[in-house]
């Protein structure tokens, strides 16, 4: 059972809601001798951070990260795991006072307000709590450590479509993904977005988009097969993450198009001595097992579910209301999410590199 | 941990080859007191077995499925689950004997030898060991007890697309799925298919599939939130199918291309003092948590790895080789996926259901 | 997997060192609509606390909980949970700092100082690290929560036996135990054990103790057979109390010198018509299920390792050493294992409870 | 969750009743490349097989155990595992047809049947179901595998006590231990036990016996702190034993009644270098982590509750009745509980070895 816990062997296990004192998570197992610093952790959540631009919510937290157990001190600040449970806290500070009779029983349509209410009869409605994306800010700080415990392994995203836009891929630069506060590879797709989404933004309207990883130095072997294959994993993952609707491994939807020729990876011998393989449709696995390529996800996000205009619902008392969400807001909650799918292929990785390593791998 | 099991407390383990003596899966968790036999998890089997049109592969397996624990006969040779472990056996018999020499080490293109070999050093490669479909059979049948757990509950499959063919929707209708060997809900893409596949069948080749499944009468506040999100556990589950290369609930991937205005389904209070929503593109689920609405999922399913055309690859002694699979091999792998999904998509919420409920619900 | 992790449905991970900046746990799966208070928390916790009197460690910790999430906040300052995780934290205020170079490296006889090092090659050594018996602060907070799970359950514990001198049990007196520094039930030992731990504490010695705790209102029909017995979940939650080296069921190791006719608690109806049973040797559970009986289970705790007289050891260089252990501690750290022990049974009784009624109880 | 499973990486899965076609378990995680043939986990199954003396029930079950996945079949009909799910089934044959109407109702005094009709609603009264101590077969053959795992480990077994007569531990000889009908390490207590025994038996009573299990050859290193100490889960394995009602390890409950200085073992450096304890008193684990040093645990078994002298009970009816055991009983059921007690402690160790060095140890 793991209702707030993803992984099994790199655990991490998230608590707190966005208008408590703070949100943090418990990273159990992390193997021992891993060096790293708030400041490196902090690095990724800045990448997820509120405020970063007018394309994303406006509320301002500092989202400082504090690693409370699980590491000893150096001298120059930072750490080094010690395989005890790491807890990391991060302290909720623009908690804004304010009324919310109002969404305290109306059911905002497309939010988990009705689902919570009927299943455990109790809601805490402010900010949205437990189900408010703040709690992804918690993954995002799990993941750098869940990087760091694949030798040689980088992760990184890019977000390839909002609404009717994706980008062109015969463009893809990695180079490009920071330079703009869409994570977009392509940067001819940005003064496209940028158009989109302030006409977005302006009519109070909200809308979706699709967001690839990719995972390089993986190597082959990492993953199991039948019910803890790699891909099932991270789609788990992706699927846990708020507003996520899909999720495709290497050519995914695509897969059920094409003929078993088109589809095949052909194989090999590198000039290395080692396996290639001639085209990466699977996405960098076979049989759930890891085969060596890169490995490749996609996700959707739905459009945010806040949005200006009226919506027809219901209250916990049954009548029926109209529901508008005043307030800070993402018009594309997907932006956000590249950080959030990284950490989530990390981790899942991450945990199954230990299942054939073991956490310590000192024996044998 | 969880190699070769699913769920939490509605734990399904299965183990077996396609060529060792028999096949089977134990079913920890299923409630007592639940009426079942041999002939109505046989009829789900039925459903997934070869040999059942010239569109699937011919070889004939009896899958027969036998009870071996868990339930007490009844006088009428049906059965009474006790709440102890049911173990259920599926014989192999029609293993051929024949010449392995050839396939024991040559890694098929798309297949899983070769990430079985790095990962674990030694490969069943008889018939394709534990990565054959054959492991699904008992999926199936561990499906049809899954299915009595959740009062009300039906859960149904459709093939929606085959290569560049999908159904047309507004002609869905199910009580044609059972009338065409395709399991298409759209009569009038049974000939396109016939005609399609017959040309892929005897040009050796194969093509993907995509499957749509929904499941009905789910009460709503099944799930749970973060990381045990019903969705979650859905797409875990049909991930974990071979060739499944892609996942989606509700809209899915078409959620990032729309706006919030139109994805948010509106809620009314029905006629009947009930709140329903006036649209289902969430797909019955909300937060993690089911809604009350028809929960709906689709996975794709890449063409069969096993096609006549040589293909280029390697062997475990690293020499560079031309691979073609011989012998009787789906077409269209897809096709068979359908029950092999709704058993998936039936464990997956009866796992959640038992989450609220207890496994015996005696108490409070 | 569950390193730090102690339950399934009721599940409570425990984090951090003794001398870092705090300790905490995350509860995860305790039921929606539960009403609690830190001062409540607090209550058991300061029955462990240190500094109680001159028989435990005279170290000043405030031990201060603080609920950082699940629960809504209440008017009065208490809480009601709201079926997500509670985060519990204590901050560690005694830290004293001081130079740690000569422990760092010197294994203490009977601490787990060496087995950490092999495990992890790199250790905490400031206070014990991971494995101080701080970490127990957080189980007796997580086990006040546990208690309110199932409704009409009380546990209690006393302290049986101090090295050489058990309690009469003829004179066992629930009313006394609080009345004293020892959780002693029978008055009479009090001046014994008085006597014989200063003697112990003079000489810089430390001796072991036997607890017994009881749990009365769990219904019948708690628990499950084989690997989930609720003795074995039990046994399971006390054995991972440091120090503990045995644990017992009713009878425990008496049963093995009886035969089956003294041994067999017979069963009549009851006046109110419910089955009675005429004697408890089996300790309320049979075949690993609760019989409605009180729940007894009895633990031995060693001798508190840290002792004045020089032992011989090693360093973690291979030097032979001899060592000594300065500063405070308990003279019998068994007594303050009392509160822990409550809290471990607890939380396996509150677990299994979940499992058979399920998180919220909501359906059926 | 684990009602069935014991175990996390190193999974055992039992099922089956006394009276069902047969009994079995999946053992899921083993790692690939272990050498093993039926005849070897036939020896041990042996050793626990009714019949072998006058001292334990004269039901006759050939209790065959065969292999039906999860290795590949060697020319000589041995098997190697390929680390997926090896499925072990064992027929039951000695399922004599008989009149069940007597106790299919009646609550036998200490045996479970009450308790699981309270929990299920449901039992398979025949021959006691699920509750049957022939489940435990199963968990022999799997032990056979567990000694496997861990290169180097041996794990015997002793009976050090029947009744009121305990061993001479200072005649402790291994090699008596399979000379005689009672695994005695001690020669001369075995006439003490036939004769008492046999009285036992002829008065149709039963007596309790505690049991000594010691594993040789475990690397130190192995376990972890907190709630997987490798001490907590051999206890909880020991636990789930049928009629076990207590665990200790090393010193045990004697811990509590001696000091910290009696108690400490010392270290000092052996002649190759290696870091030896100078005695043993923690049983070979400190902090939850395996020494080095042998690992010793003991358990209790009570006696047999299936006794000819009537006791008092009630039916399923809530009437008042008498019941008496008849047919064919271990009058101490602790003889056979040897080599079953050895089983749960190899897969405990096996199960916290793989956590270390992962399943297939075959990354870095």
């Amino acid at each position: 059972m793991s209702h707030n816990t993803f992984g099994h062997l790199f655990r991490v296990t998230t608590w707190g809601e966005s208008h408590g004192p703070a949100i943090g998570c418990v990273i159990d197992g992390c193997p021992p001798g891993i060096a790293f610093s708030e400041a490196e952790l902090q690095a990724f959540l800045d990448k997820r951070k509120p405020g970063q631009s007018r394309f994303v919510t406006q509320r301002r937290e500092a989202d400082a990260v504090r690693v409370l157990s699980g590491a000893m001190p150096q001298d120059d600040g930072s750490f080094i795991s010690t395989g005890t449970p790491i807890s990391l806290m991060i302290e909720n500070t623009d908690q804004r006072s304010k009324d919310y009779s109002d969404i305290a029983k109306r059911y905002r349509p497309a939010h988990a307000d009705y689902t919570y209410d009927v299943k455990y009869g109790i809601r805490d409605y402010r900010g949205g709590g437990r189900s408010s994306a703040r709690e992804t800010a918690t993954r995002v700080a799990a993941g750098g450590l869940a990087r760091k415990v694949v030798p040689g392994m980088t992760v990184r995203g890019a977000l390839v479509r909002i609404g009717k836009h994706p980008i062109d891929r015969s463009r893809w630069d990695w180079d490009q993904v920071d330079k703009n506060p869409f994570f977009a590879p392509d940067p001819e797709i940005v003064p496209v977005w940028e158009d989109y989404l302030d006409e977005i933004r302006k009519a109070g309207s909200s809308v979706g988009a699709v967001i690839e990883i990719v995972a390089e130095g993986v190597p082959a072997g990492i993953g199991a097969p039948i019910y803890a294959k790699l891909d099932q994993d991270i789609a788990s993952g992706l699927m846990s993450i708020n507003a996520v609707k899909g999720v495709e491994i290497g050519n995914g939807f695509q897969s059920a198009e094409i003929t078993g020729e088109e589809n095949a990876d052909e194989m090999r011998m590198g000039p290395d001595g080692k396996p290639v393989f001639l085209s990466n449709n699977a996405g960098g696995i076979l049989g759930g097992i890891s085969n060596g390529e890169p490995i490749v996800a996609r996700f959707a996000v739905k459009p945010t579910s806040s949005i200006l205009t009226e919506r027809q619902s219901i209250d916990s008392d049954g009548n029926e209301v109209m529901v508008r969400t005043k307030g800070r807001h993402d018009p594309c909650v997907g932006i956000r999410a590249v950080p959030i799918g990284e950490a989530m292929v990390a981790c899942a990785i991450a945990d199954h590199y230990l299942r054939d390593r073991g956490q310590t791998g000192r024996l044998d």
